[in-house]
């Protein structure tokens, strides 16, 4: 393998000398910009060999570098050495991420070659910025990683399904509507929708092309005359194409998108340029008048209606089920026969799977017992699994695709008796939890007002968590949706009624535990007053809380009030999902503290 | 008055249709962009009548227009009613700022004319970008105003006098150092000081030469082989002109900056675009390499050194004692006498006054009773100040210049048997301000990270305030100090320790109270865990906080806890500084709940 790469690395290098670049970038992303990807745009891993989710590559004649974060130091240590790549450290003190590293590496006026098709058009204006000075050229060079790659996967054109009317709450003519009035009011007449989540969304549709997320690789372009889908074409079955046809919508080949952007010329086109790739940037700009803003389906999209909203609270009662069933599964057979981190995240997948509208994992499960449970990104295989014994503290992070809603959810567990630090430490989360669950706040309050609610008992007891507090979640989409998060960063999209969001703050104790406890929750109205409007939150997950590791005098009146409220909504919600003896171990995990 | 105006207003068309100007506008700022400013400084007022303490002025031949916020719609409708000035509202929903107004109605390829010294560099260039499309030239025209303003006032020159190096903590010299250490990160050779407080910091001077704020007119040059100070050659009493001099410093007339910015050419200077004329941008962008960026001075001057902090407590000591002597004349006047607003804040001063080291107020007090304590800015007068009847609830906020530090305290007392809901009012309140006053916090933390610690109880209630939580607070300078605050905007500068901070949430009900407390805190360090370094406060202002106003059920124990320790110490700071009958007076203020 370690030679393959020097190999291919070799014949990249040739193809360049002959098209005279001084170096050749490869992001990493697909056409989409979408956060999990399929093999098909996978160039970075056929390149150099590292198999992380995250990283990016510059192949110059003397260097070859692979950027990547934190997350993977040691594995691309690993999955590099003898191959002559060298690991860039992001997101460290004093990293030089790669515009400023081929800034200062280029030759002034030397040319760059990237693919322009898995580069976003942000992404290319902060190459440009950086290169500036330097009068290097940018050129469009997708075609000498083709000539190199030979075996390379095909586009996946799975099947696409419709969500019923019921299920989405809102019919495709009404999205097109809504989308139009957004995008006029930004003085635009077209919009083209690149993010596969906001085209499934918009066209109330899903797919199977990525994992985890059910979306399908496509585009679309929406204005009042026209409405077109570009898509695979062995993926509409033929009632679905026909249906889509007798509501006005023209489906084409994924790849004539291309194309079709020059019929737009002249026209005011809406594009989102962090979703956006730059050959599609490079076409608007050469033949339209066009208008850079998020995407106006991102916007919508964030807000659930009341179908999504009572489709969650459906996928809920059917994962917290699986939930339980797995919880007693553990208990039982743990110190009975040996059981590892894997077997709990396969069990978590089967009893999901037994699920109603169940379609699968909406992400790799992170199981985490003792020390793995530190690690926040520790990504579980059958081979580094540990195994679990009747002592220590085990962390699982899960979510699955109901047809109905997608779940995401975290729980913490005692295998044995647990310690004070554990309890105490436990305590504290949860009493952030709680905290970020009951928060009032006005109209307009932004994410990072409220981020500290979950931390702020941390805080006092010399505690913190290195992630952010909440991401946005889709209905039966990315678990990990957009444009607003409850983070310590800024981000100018704020929290509004409707929007469903994780709440999972955490302690994590490098090489000793983790502790996080995750639950989802849509944001609601309570109240106008003369002082503004007010919103909250109400919980959306349904799934016991391990009061083996809370100290009951740590909590104030009303949080054991409303873990005891929790507790007694997730037994009604949940029992009648259950055989007698589940129900029979709920009812203890439920009991009152 | 109203015919004078008129009178002006024509005079300015006249001379702008000699030169060709097709607009001319008066910004209200003086050649520092001060909050305060002192008569020389106001061709606003000259021009328009209006008193305000903001608002814009754009004159064409046509139109006259006043812009201004909020707090002055009333005073300014009143003000310019028969002048032919017509008001434009800014900070509401749809309003048109200046630029923008200017971009609408002047002729394309028009010119606008303005007085650069009265114009931020950063303001200048948001009129340019404003006006770019419609390539209209900006001009510069403060003579046009000269012509017709005969009476201007002049700059005053008052006697400048030292801060001793025992209570500024820190030598002139240091505080060079640092400031030039800091502007060579980033690349700059030579600073130009032009806000004035950051100049009396610096050079551990203080003036006279603005209300409330104890600065004087000057600028600096500061560069590792030269210590220039620009003042009006009367301040300076000779005694520090040769000390100054001792030390390497050349003292230069006020008037002779612009001329002697020309010999830095070639130089990289660094410059704060938002407290820098652009008389003086200009020069700089001619002649040499400006370096912009938040001035050294500003971010050095905001965090303070223990000398500074111990003059915070020794003046909060002196300003607390003033306070209970005030607030005790209060409950012995009401009732007895005719009392009004007016004669609380005179009486304020009054106490203030006998104060060692007290110089002036920090600000014009506000005295806010019944329903003109829900108008936030209130600013009180012999004319419109309410009587003060033994009913109701009275605010106050004032502060004084001690020579050791300054403050800025509120307090709001009951003067007769509180309501429910004013109690309950003023319980969220003081809950709020306990949270803030005892939250712990990493390292990083900004502003609006922790802002929601003091409304999280009144938001749970459905009430909320409409202005910042906390602002920046001088040693001896300015009551209002950049660049960190704490507010829901967004601001890049956190907390620092150090930096001295109000804590001052309310409640304004329109038509009938407002209530407000506001301590002083100092961010100091609290503990260093493996999880970080972690903050918190410690609070400065010693004054009693109306337990007739607290419902104690409302209160959990650490809050009570809180209440009754502060009491304490308040006690114990003040009571050696009182006479036999107001030390009783205090006790009984102080007693426990």
């Amino acid at each position: 393998m370690k030679n393959e790469i020097i190999g291919r690395i070799a014949q990249i290098r040739a193809l360049m000398r002959e098209e005279g670049l001084d170096a050749y970038y490869i992001s990493g992303a697909n056409s989409h910009m979408s956060e999990y990807i399929s093999e098909h745009w996978k160039p970075r891993r056929f390149a150099t060999g590292f198999t992380g989710s995250y990283g990016e590559v510059v192949i110059t004649q003397d260097e070859a570098g692979l950027w990547t974060d934190t997350r993977y130091f040691l594995q691309a240590e690993n999955e590099l050495s003898s191959t002559g790549i060298k690991m860039h450290k992001l997101r460290t003190l004093g990293a030089v991420p790669v515009p400023q590293w081929l800034a200062e590496n280029m030759p002034a006026g030397g040319r760059l070659g990237v693919d322009l098709f898995s580069l976003a058009v942000s992404s290319y204006h902060s190459f440009q910025q950086a290169l500036e000075s330097k009068q290097v050229e940018i050129v469009a060079a997708s075609h000498i990683l083709e000539n190199v790659w030979h075996n390379r996967p095909p586009l996946p054109g799975n099947s696409v399904f419709e969500l019923s009317e019921s299920a989405a709450g809102e019919t495709r003519t009404s999205k097109f509507n809504r989308i139009l009035e957004k995008i006029a009011a930004n003085g635009a007449e077209t919009v083209i929708l690149t993010a596969l989540d906001d085209i499934a969304w918009t066209f109330n549709l899903r797919g199977s092309d990525i994992n985890y997320n059910p979306v399908f690789y496509s585009f679309a372009i929406i204005s009042s005359h026209a409405k077109k889908l570009f898509v695979s074409p062995e993926a509409l079955p033929a009632v679905l194409l026909h249906k889509l046809e007798a509501e006005g919508i023209e489906t084409l080949n994924y790849n004539d998108f291309y194309m079709s952007l020059n019929q737009l010329s002249g026209q005011k086109v809406y594009f989102d340029p962090d979703t956006t790739n730059m050959a599609v940037g490079e076409i608007l700009q050469q033949k339209c008048a066009p208008v850079a803003g998020l995407s106006a389906a991102t916007q919508l999209k964030a807000i659930k209606n009341s179908a999504e909203l009572e489709g969650f609270r459906k996928a809920m009662r059917t994962d917290g089920a699986a939930m339980v069933c797995t919880i007693r599964w553990i208990t039982q057979q743990v110190g009975q026969q040996n059981i590892t981190e894997y077997d709990v995240s396969q069990k978590l997948s089967e009893y999901r799977k037994t699920g109603k509208g169940f379609r699968q994992d909406s992400f790799a499960p992170i199981i985490g017992y003792k020390e793995h449970g530190a690690i926040v990104h520790f990504g579980v295989t059958r081979e580094n699994a540990l195994p679990v014994h009747p002592c220590g503290i085990l962390l699982f992070d899960s979510g699955g695709q109901y047809e109905t809603g997608t779940t995401d959810i975290t729980r913490t567990i005692a295998m044995g008796t647990a310690t004070n630090q554990q309890k105490r430490d436990f305590t504290l989360v949860l009493k952030g939890m709680i905290a970020l669950s009951t928060a009032v706040f006005p109209e307009g309050t932004k994410g990072i007002h409220i981020d500290m609610l979950a931390r702020k008992f941390l805080w006092e007891n010399g505690l913190d968590y290195g992630h952010g507090t909440g991401h946005g979640i889709g209905h039966f989409l990315n678990v990990h949706e957009g444009p607003s998060a409850i983070r310590r960063e800024y981000n100018p999209c704020g929290i509004e009624p409707g929007m469903v969001f994780s709440n999972e703050p955490g302690v994590y104790r490098s090489g000793q535990y983790g502790i996080r406890i995750e639950n989802m929750m849509a944001c609601i109205e309570k109240e106008n007053t003369e002082f503004g409007r007010f919103l909250t939150f109400e919980t959306l997950t349904l799934c016991p809380i391990d009061t083996a590791l809370v100290v009951p005098e740590m909590l104030s009146e009303e949080e054991k009030e409303w873990l005891n409220r929790y507790h007694k909504n997730v037994r009604e919600q949940l029992s009648g999902l259950l055989d007698a003896e589940t129900r029979e171990f709920l009812e203890k995990l439920t009991e009152e503290i």
